[in-house]
């Protein structure tokens, strides 16, 4: 076996409580001769089955009746209406288990979630627990390439593709129950840089892997995504342009879904970057972005099929002595103008924030800006600038602060939660994440980056629970139940995205990393590259002005947003130099100068990373070695990666100011 | 074909004038029954053909005596005592040419010289010209890996490898004639960073093919050295360490060296880089690199073969936080204590600087401080840090700067020429270049640069001509006799090297290169690294102190060189901040503070690419087309990395310094 179970590793120790109802299932209900219902509920007896079976060492028995067998009714699986798709609501009573739900879905969460419950010793007798996902599209990107390779990926190769074709092994059957273990309904699996050979996936390449994947995916309620290379037609030589308003082209495409659609007829749809960091799009043909969406949307739509269109898009080519472009601006710039020309089946992904993942940005000013247009959010669990899995960096607690913030989009607050869970029409938004996962036997290089895969997955489904219920589950799951760890796994996870954010760049200013590979620090490594993004660092100050003597982005805000970003009294000092150019003297709310401020969160995260090496080093013998010591190592790493960032920005701005340290800290 | 002739291209318009000598060719006094001399003089006899046939249109007659034939005797090679290998006599009288010459190198040299006088029109009735190398060893290290890269290659792909195996074709023979042309008497073809299968070449892999290239190579008197993998015996399996002071290990490299004699008599010998940037060597095992070297030459010793060890040892792995460490230091350090303990076979092969071939720097002390070991001076005519080939930097001037330099080692002098083509016990010494060939079909990438190639050869030849004596001469003869075109491309290779100098790092200081492939600017992509390769900038100043209050890499030049680079009264202006560290207002030679330099120069680089591409442009139609356009678009190009380096070397000492420019030129 070239995997771990991750937290659905059944042997591990288990709290004491409510565990003999994993002995027996009964369908109540259920039709199953709907193929894809039975299917689903047949993976929810499956689980019970596994837990049953390594926990108390007995198979469950599955039954088609509440009245066979011997033993009494043990889980019931009840089929209700009134539910909506993925609800469910777990009844107890003494010895038995009633999952209701309206679709086999519902039931298959009812059965992670129940086994969670149990393996926590949360589940008591007489309870009614109810929950029912937040967002109908709870997604994870995969950028995996045909070649094996994973663009941003930091937990070895994919499990998707090897040697240029798809391909199925038990892993994929155990990813599918991994992801649908926490809710995850839809799964683009190849990169969105569509690239040689992957351009085909669509009409034909490797046709049956593809079913297969479908099928396995379909045995967890997962859909299936596709990742479109938007000139397909004319890379696969059929067309002579990508034109989304020439016939032929269209054209193409409707064949092309309905082919698709005849071998998988679960399809979820397509995901498209397009006009995006050289990728083909519509812009070529003097043509919108929604042209180019609404077009393809209308070949997925006699198949009820959706089309995800990515909306990073900006000028990557940027000379660095303009100061007039700013690329914080472009995604809000492409986009607000066609609000309300997308169809109905169309969604836009927009990032979390305007820039690009980083350790802190403010919120995307789209979300806030358009009013009749379905959107996800778009985070990124894969670590590509906040340690890459080789350090730790629990985003949970960054995606919370995200989701609870208000645009004042249209009438009321526009909290990001609401727009991305309510606001679609026909439910035609949610949340999506790129995947942090590899054919590392872990899934996430570092252990306690699965914690992030979780996480999401736990929070797409429902974004009220609290990012520390979310790490204490996830250790006691993991780790198995044994309150100093999973105390100790919690706060090293919670103090683990302050410190990074601490030791790397300072007040929002993002960016001062490795250039290409984007790991470890370097200060001016994108300083003067077309990427648009400059701290432009001077003997005075630093940061780019995008307030109303700037480039105006802050503009892009609804009120109060706006005014509380653009008044230096109300800026918050996470934030203030991603909107404000400052001098190093300038005082902040903290009471610190800029200087000061870099510093000292400098030294502080550092020496934050050495406190988790403290508290990890004390879980020795209460985890099993082989975690307790890659993971040790990890932090180590991580320890040795946090002094390199400190001592050269440290030692970057006291050349720059001159300004010693008020501790007579070390600075080289 | 898919090689272009360059300056062997006979059909180049050539002079008026003494030309009806390449007509007839006779062979006296030569032992052909020799077979290595009568390979090279069946060369000589072939060029004859060529040139005549290409020239005039008519193939030329070769006999073995003087009395034959009836058209007159044209070219007759005589054998002469006493005269060095190499050397030759070019006597003229009407309608015949007399070359003497010891031996069939010295005729094959003659024959090129002849040719190339006729084509230039210099060679007259009744004159005598002797020539003789100064340097018994006129090398070209060639980086080429098996895989067909070239490590530092900027004209395509290796035409020595192809696939992981060596291989011959017509270019391979066209390569002996081209740098035999210019006296190349030593090649190693393969990377001296030895990888993978090229660890074999010497024990056996492609022996027939290794085989193949020294016997084309011999026919141009050119011997083959090879280039090892100091742990060979390790990596191959025979033995458990490559301690030198092992018996087994120093029998294995015997019995390899004698295996080799057998199947290659006329081997040149090894060139070895060790404990050098992750290479093995006798650090491993507490050895001395005296150590390392002697054992390898006593293999080679009863052949008559040569062994070459690399000096560019340093640590590559440095902190940058400790200041203490000064790369500039290691070559000298490494090897100033092992003065005399190296065999008479062995040579040292030292970079010209201290540093790594930036585009200024001193003399490594280093060939000042041996008294008592051979020494050969290595160049690098792959313009790894002067624009790869895409740019042009005619790199002449500088080596005869360096050739001409007094280190005051011993008694006398010790002009660097000296060192390396008297100073060497049987004539081990010479000078080297790392070539900047590959298989584009002009060889070298940029037209311009077979001009560093060329001159190379004929500097290690002969290096009092001058270089704008070669520039002329290179340029008739590769386009054409043409005094416009020739006093032209003379102008724009006379003004390169300043050029690429100006708008390039400042002052001496260097690497402020984009890291790893070492193309356009990074003012700080070397700064934090492990390389140890800093400028230091902060807002008062640059520079690391290498005087007596710094590193004190000053005091390993001899006096008085000593003294005139530790007094700032005395230090040259274009190597001040490479001894030294200054504030921005410091005062130079040229009057101008350092900040006024830095900004000067970087405006007046890029106009003088400007100017270089007015010169070029106005030689349309003296030129063929095809070499016209291409050479256009490289120095446009060129004019676009100009500016690039001036602009974000000016902006990011602007921002340090907040001087403005006096004249008022656009800082960004």
């Amino acid at each position: 076996m070239s995997y771990e179970f991750a937290w659905l590793n059944y042997k591990n120790k288990i709290a004491d409580g409510f565990g003999d109802c994993l002995k027996k299932v009964a369908l109540v209900g259920f039709d199953t001769s709907d193929r894809t219902d039975a299917s689903i509920l047949a993976s929810a007896a499956d689980e019970i089955k596994r837990a049953s079976s390594d926990i108390f060492g007995k198979e469950a028995l599955i039954t088609a009746s509440t009245n066979s067998g011997t033993d009494g009714i043990s889980i019931v699986f009840d089929k209700t209406l009134n539910m909506t798709d993925g609800a469910y609501c777990i009844n107890t009573r003494k010895n038995s288990v009633t999952i209701k739900a309206a679709s086999s879905r519902g039931v298959l969460y009812g059965v992670f979630r129940t086994i969670t419950l149990v393996r926590t010793g949360k589940l008591g007798e007489n309870v009614e627990i109810k929950e029912s996902p937040a967002s109908s599209i709870r997604m994870l990107n995969h950028w995996d390439n045909p070649d094996g390779s994973i663009e941003r990926g930091y937990s070895g190769r994919s499990f998707f593709f090897k040697n240029n074709h798809l391909y199925t092994d038990d892993r994929t059957r155990e990813y599918a129950r991994l992801v649908a273990s926490v809710g995850i309904n839809s799964v683009a699996i190849n990169n969105v840089n569509v690239n040689d050979i992957a351009t085909g996936l669509v009409s034909g390449y490797d046709r049956n892997e593809l079913i297969d994947i479908a099928k396995i995916f379909g045995d967890y309620g997962i859909k299936l995504y596709i990742s479109l290379n938007f000139a397909s037609p004319m890379s696969l030589g059929a067309t002579d342009t990508a034109d989304p308003l020439d016939g032929d082209v269209a054209a193409w495409w409707k064949k092309t879904a309905d082919d698709l659609y005849k071998d998988i007829p679960q399809l979820g749809g397509f995901l498209v970057k397009a006009d995006s960091e050289g990728r083909p799009g519509p812009f070529s043909y003097g043509r919108t972005h929604a042209d180019g969406a609404n077009m393809l949307a209308r070949a997925l739509a006699p198949h009820g099929g959706l089309l995800i269109w990515r909306c990073f898009v900006y000028n990557c080519q940027q000379d660095w002595r303009d100061q007039s472009v700013d690329r914080a601006r472009a995604c809000y710039d492409n986009f607000i103008g066609l609000d309300g020309e997308f169809d109905d089946n169309v969604i836009l992904q927009i990032k979390n924030g305007p820039m690009d993942f980083q350790v802190r940005e403010p919120v995307s000013p789209l979300f806030g800006g358009l009013c009749k247009t379905n959107m996800m959010i778009e985070f990124q669990i894969a670590q590509e600038y906040t340690g890459q899995q080789k350090d730790v960096c629990y985003l949970i607690p960054m995606f919370k602060q995200i989701l609870e913030f208000k645009t004042y989009n249209g009438s009321g607050d526009g909290i990001i939660r609401d727009i991305v869970t309510k606001n679609g029409k026909n439910g035609c938004c949610g949340m999506v994440a790129v995947s942090n996962t590899g054919d590392d036997p872990n899934w996430t290089g570092h252990d306690l980056a699965a914690a992030n895969l979780y996480g999401f997955g736990r929070l797409a489904f429902d974004p009220d629970v609290t990012a520390e219920e979310i790490a204490d589950e996830w250790s006691r799951i993991t780790f198995g139940v044994d309150d100093l760890v999973s105390g100790s796994v919690k706060q090293i996870l919670m103090m683990s995205w302050p410190a990074y954010e601490k030791y790397t760049s300072p007040l929002g200013i993002g960016w001062m990393i490795s250039p290409g590979h984007h790991y470890g620090p370097d200060v001016e490594g994108y300083e003067f590259s077309p990427w648009g993004t400059y701290h432009r660092s001077d003997r005075n100050g630093l940061g780019v002005e995008r307030g109303k003597t700037g480039t105006r982005m802050i503009d892009q805000y609804n009120e109060p947003v706006r005014s509380f970003y653009e008044n230096l009294e109300t800026c918050p000092d996470e934030l203030v130099l991603f909107f404000h150019r400052l001098n190093y003297d300038y005082v902040l709310k903290s009471g610190k100068t800029v200087i000061e401020h870099i510093y000292d969160s400098h030294f502080e995260g550092a020496e934050d990373v050495e406190k988790m090496i403290g508290i990890w080093s004390s879980l020795q013998d209460r985890i099993d070695a082989d975690r307790f010591e890659r993971t040790k190592k990890r932090l180590e790493g991580q320890l040795k990666n946090a002094c390199e960032w400190r001592d050269r920005i440290n030692t970057y701005y006291f050349r720059h100011t001159g300004v010693p340290d008020k501790l007579g800290r070390k600075i080289y």
